[in-house]
């Protein structure tokens, strides 16, 4: 019976590893589709578009592997929910996956024209740097099941709401000056940018239920 | 043996019945939300914003039976697969709630406004129709595990993707008199009904899937 628990542990480590390894992925992915659509980069943008394949697959393997795990070890209780729980945050990194591939398909779109005025960098260089650095954060909730700090990717997300909202004040800016057209990429730039902190956050807080029972 | 799997088919059968009962409840929110926006009636969208606890308590629920099962059925192979499809079919029907909440909050952030102006009213009604009634065959999909009509969802998410380029084509003409405000709301409902949609064919697929071994 150790024996058996002990490869189930192994094995809950090794998918909890992946989701981890994930998690980086799709920071990196965010990262860069932040650097194209900033620098209209437009190869770095097609590498994104390409590689979303790979977060992808990345993904669904994790997946196959947590449904032979239920099926082999047939776990109960918090085994169950723990790896019912890996589920879901695959899933949430792999939508994260797609926003940084939407961000990236915008600034491949208006290549060679830039998607974002000079004047809206700064914000959305901020948003992409806060969506990165609380990615980061969770990747390191999921690791180390820190409870503390997946409060904090809680907090962190406030920051990237207020820059959300910073960014549409100054879309609906009467000196507003660029069009529509600009208007539409920021606003949906700003929402891609958000829902991706939000799958985030809601990886952080799945952890901190799985550690505490309780809802963050 | 015989009794046991027949009170497991039971349960499963019941789980499936619940998702078909959800899929119902976030169709019919769509549809209201899509009068509160058209009609600027307050009302109704505040009834769906209070609503969306319901639904999402209801999706709870259904989670906590799924696991229930698995924990004491131990089911393996298709067995399995079949209960993590319906956890995922869950996600997707709590996410459709959420985007009719999203369009409910836009009309109650306009009233007495209204968000959609006139000559905009026919897209957005055609928008929210085929949301509707894709979301209803979805339900039929569940309950009937029909791959044709699973099929015949992902064709008619083409419709709803046609009138997005439409709603967008209309937002970006050079006589576009509503400013950028009503611009960014439109852009915003455009990518809520869709992502609505997505959520729907992702269902039907997962069933599709479930059904044939194969991807749509």
């Amino acid at each position: 019976m150790a024996l058996i628990r002990s490869v189930f542990q192994d094995e809950l480590d090794s998918v909890s590893q992946s989701l981890v390894d994930l998690t980086s992925m799709v920071a990196k992915a965010m990262e860069r589709a932040t650097t194209a659509i900033i620098d209209c980069d437009l190869k770095i943008a097609e590498e994104i578009i390409l590689e979303d394949e790979k977060i992808d697959n990345y993904q669904h393997d994790i997946d196959a592997r947590i449904i032979d795990i239920i099926a082999r070890q047939q776990p109960v209780a918090s085994d169950l929910r723990a790896l019912v729980t890996a589920l879901r945050m695959g899933s949430d990194l792999e939508r994260m996956g797609d926003l940084a591939h939407h961000v990236a398909k915008i600034a491949r779109l208006r290549h060679p024209d830039k998607a974002v005025p000079l004047e809206l960098e700064q914000i959305i260089t901020a948003m992409g740097l806060a969506a990165v650095k609380l990615t980061n954060k969770t990747g390191i909730v999921i690791s180390t099941r820190n409870t503390e700090m997946a409060l904090e990717v809680e907090r962190d997300d406030d920051k990237i709401d207020n820059l959300h909202r910073q960014l549409i004040g100054i879309l609906i800016e009467p000196q507003w000056k660029y069009g529509i057209e600009t208007a539409i990429d920021l606003t949906l730039l700003g929402r891609y940018y958000e829902r991706y902190a939000d799958h985030a956050v809601s990886i952080s807080r799945r952890v901190y239920f799985l550690v505490t029972g309780k809802y963050a």
